[in-house]
């Protein structure tokens, strides 16, 4: 798959800054790029994120002095690197497989495949893993040793299961993010070219939904175990052994890390980094960046400490209310009594200075 | 499919008040019948909506003087125009299909079908669509041209799709509405006798469900997109270009303009409707008709701008708390101190008068 | 099915204290084990759910003197309790089943089965059923009368329907609860033994999903109708008549009464007890049990008449906020005020103190 970046440069019409011979065998976003991956720079201003990947080489739009790594030059970032990508990985969404599995399928002999599953070309099942009826697997997918994906389930180009992942029913792993532009009035899709990855020992309840990444992979990490009807969009990285319950949604590009908990229906806005253990609450409403080991509640959320204490005074609003109108009467008595008093008092003073003059 | 008013009224049991020789097509909710439609009145106090209608004629409980137009006057409306919306789309929700597609289905050549996809009498597929393995459409769908249904994907009877629409797995089009009439403490199920359609360039994510109209049409309009895990309820009619983020909940017969976008989790009570390019952020409950151009957040929902306010002081109701509580006790102290200066001022007006009177 | 307990006692490791020659037919909890059943004691200081249980016999890590129950006493109850509900229920959710229905599936004369179904071996389909295309059953299944199984619904093995329970597309019943304990940093599956049993006219919308019990059956009550998108979890009891709208979430162990509505959105914490007729109203959280015809709104959920004060005063909180400003404001120029007065008093004081002494 290994391909000379000369080569790209000639498929998306760039040039080349450096070593044009260097080969390239993959494309990923900087971050997670490996030294045998081309990956892009959209965003000139930030320079930082290529000099710390470990990419071989980087797309962008204009040449960059500061960075010493070989440089597709081209005038649209994106567009050169979806096409970049789509070279690796081929999109084939629209392509309908076969009936049954596909002879270019690689199948373990101790595998089950149920004969109304559908198994596209390219696809790779590991040993004991069991494939139930009407499952769905697009072709180039790799399923490792005693996966166990139950009826109905759906799996999207690319995808990839460690061993021992568990799948239950209705859910669908690799549908495109949602993600648009607007040009002339209408949402245009923006590229939806990478996968998903769920590591080993995963489990994920019924009718759950993982988008694929835009460029790579959206990763689900080691153990982690989703419960029934939870959304993941594009890009997100779950870390390991999380615990994220039933109708949590968690919006594109968000990072977990290690032994996270999401109780049911928390909502995770998108870009959000959640440090190793935290926990967010029941109907939470993540809206920033959550610490590791911080407990977070409320909509929009907040550290527990706080929000009850916050919570605890809303519960006695109508008392606040209340004693907020009463003081504000007493004071206005006050007041008046004090102006009344302050008369009398000059009246007074007046008396006594007549008297004392006298 | 056109049928004489005589001969409906024969159907339902009720009589002709005007020309009994007019025929009609179809039967729709007064807003959107056209002039070949009947369509019915069931509160004879809205005779308004019928003044405004296109309709031909009107199914209703007594003669309505106000409007010219053809009625058919029966006793239970609602039974009748049930009987009448089944005379024109026959219900067919528990018919079996046959396997694979029916013979009377009519496939574009140059569509592609997975085998292990059921396709349902009556029902046409446009060129270049492609129904994915595992799809189930029943009878009498409408499937235009270069439409992707992903696997998995189920569609209702009389389900209409304009062309380049997109549905990806696991999505449910068309499934009864949520409304049911208590008797003798049993909840039995209303007419459902509806369907949805969903117009050119829409593309639905994973695990959706839109829910048919009771009558009429379930619409989503023109290039609007939805993301996984969205819930449509009965007769919602969503504009154009929508937005609808993962997890969104519209309850029945709601309306939005276009260029609408709701974020994730984001619930619309029943009956709302949403001015064009209106924003509900994330988790807002929606319990008022939104303005056009508007920004609402919270739950239950409120303008943008009022809604920050609001949040603002509540993250400072515990400092509130203290202060309210140090004005009182400065009131309270200051009242004492108040009592007793006027106290002394009396004292001191006493000993004054009789240092006078000396 | 009926073994002696000491057949019991042998397969688990344990020993009996009464009468060994007893028998049992199944093992289900405390509170809903009938005469037949043996049950189990997990927490010795909750003696009073064996006293009030109809369980012939008890499984407990130490003999229960307070009862008069044959007892199998074991060193983990856990473990031992799962291995006789396996006994009883065997686990199967790995097994592949044929292609089409099992040769010893029990299909009535008048149901109607789609070729591309799957019924499991050993399930029993009554008559005038309904199965469509792409539905799911495994083994050990039990569909009443005139039920109606929209496609691509799949159901686990041991689950149970009356009669006329309709199902709609992508709805998931059975899959395993959420329930995990650690060991050595990992989540490792709890038992997930039991099933699902809804009960008669019951009516469940699409993309449902309802997990299975722990040890015995979730349960939905006859009559109750839910919504799409819907999600129930292990050992729910769910009462006659509800109306649960959509993306209502339920975590485990709940109960609910009878004629219990839960608009959409609705989450429920686990073992939350719902009384009959309550009302929780559109996106309630609900955090603690609610009474029987109270009506709760917000989150965390309080009772209507409590949360629309607080709503009310919510919305006025900017407004507080600057009275109380100028109330303190108001205080502390009364204060310098009545501070200056005071000195003037004394001053005058002084002065009349003089003049009088003169």
């Amino acid at each position: 798959m290994a391909i000379q970046l000369q080569q790209l440069a000639e498929l998306v019409g760039g040039r080349i800054v450096g070593d044009a011979s260097v080969s390239c065998a993959g494309a990923n976003p900087p971050d997670v790029a490996t030294p045998d991956d081309i990956t892009m720079l959209d965003d000139p201003s930030r320079v930082d994120v290529i000099a710390t990947s470990q990419a071989v080489a980087v797309v962008t739009s204009e040449p960059i002095d500061q960075v010493d790594i070989v440089q597709l030059v081209v005038e649209d970032p994106h567009a050169a690197f979806s096409a970049i990508v789509a070279h690796f990985r081929p999109p084939m969404s629209v392509n309908i497989p076969g009936v049954g599995v596909d002879s270019s399928a690689q199948i373990a002999a101790s595998a089950s495949i149920h004969p109304t599953a559908t198994i596209g070309a390219g696809t790779i099942v590991g040993e004991r893993a069991v494939v139930m009826p009407g499952v769905v697997i697009k072709p180039q997918c790799r399923i490792g040793d005693d996966c166990v994906i139950h009826p109905g389930v759906m799996l999207y180009e690319y995808t990839e299961l460690g061993d021992r992942v568990v799948l239950h029913c209705g859910t669908i792993i690799g549908a495109h993010g949602f993600g648009y532009r607007q040009q002339e009035g209408r949402h245009v899709p923006t590229a939806q070219l990478g996968y998903v990855c769920i590591e080993s020992d995963v489990e994920v309840g019924a009718n759950v939904t993982i988008d694929r990444g835009t460029y790579g992979a959206t990763r689900i990490g080691e153990g982690t175990k989703i419960d029934n009807q939870v959304q993941i969009a594009h890009n997100c990285r779950i870390g390991k052994h999380n615990l994220l319950c039933s109708q949590v949604g968690i919006a594109g590009s968000c990072t977990t890390g290690d032994y996270v908990i999401m109780a049911g229906k928390v909502g995770v806005a998108d870009h959000i980094r959640i440090g190793d253990k935290a926990i967010l609450c029941a109907q939470a409403g993540i809206m920033h960046d959550c610490e590791a080991g911080g407990v977070y509640i409320g909509s929009p959320a907040m550290k527990q400490r706080e929000q009850m204490q916050i919570f605890a005074v809303q519960r006695r609003l109508p008392e606040m209310r209340k004693e907020l109108k009463s003081v504000r009467r007493d004071v206005d008595a006050l007041t008046q009594s004090v102006e009344t008093a302050n008369d009398d008092q000059r009246d007074e003073q007046d008396r006594n200075e007549q008297n004392r003059a006298a």
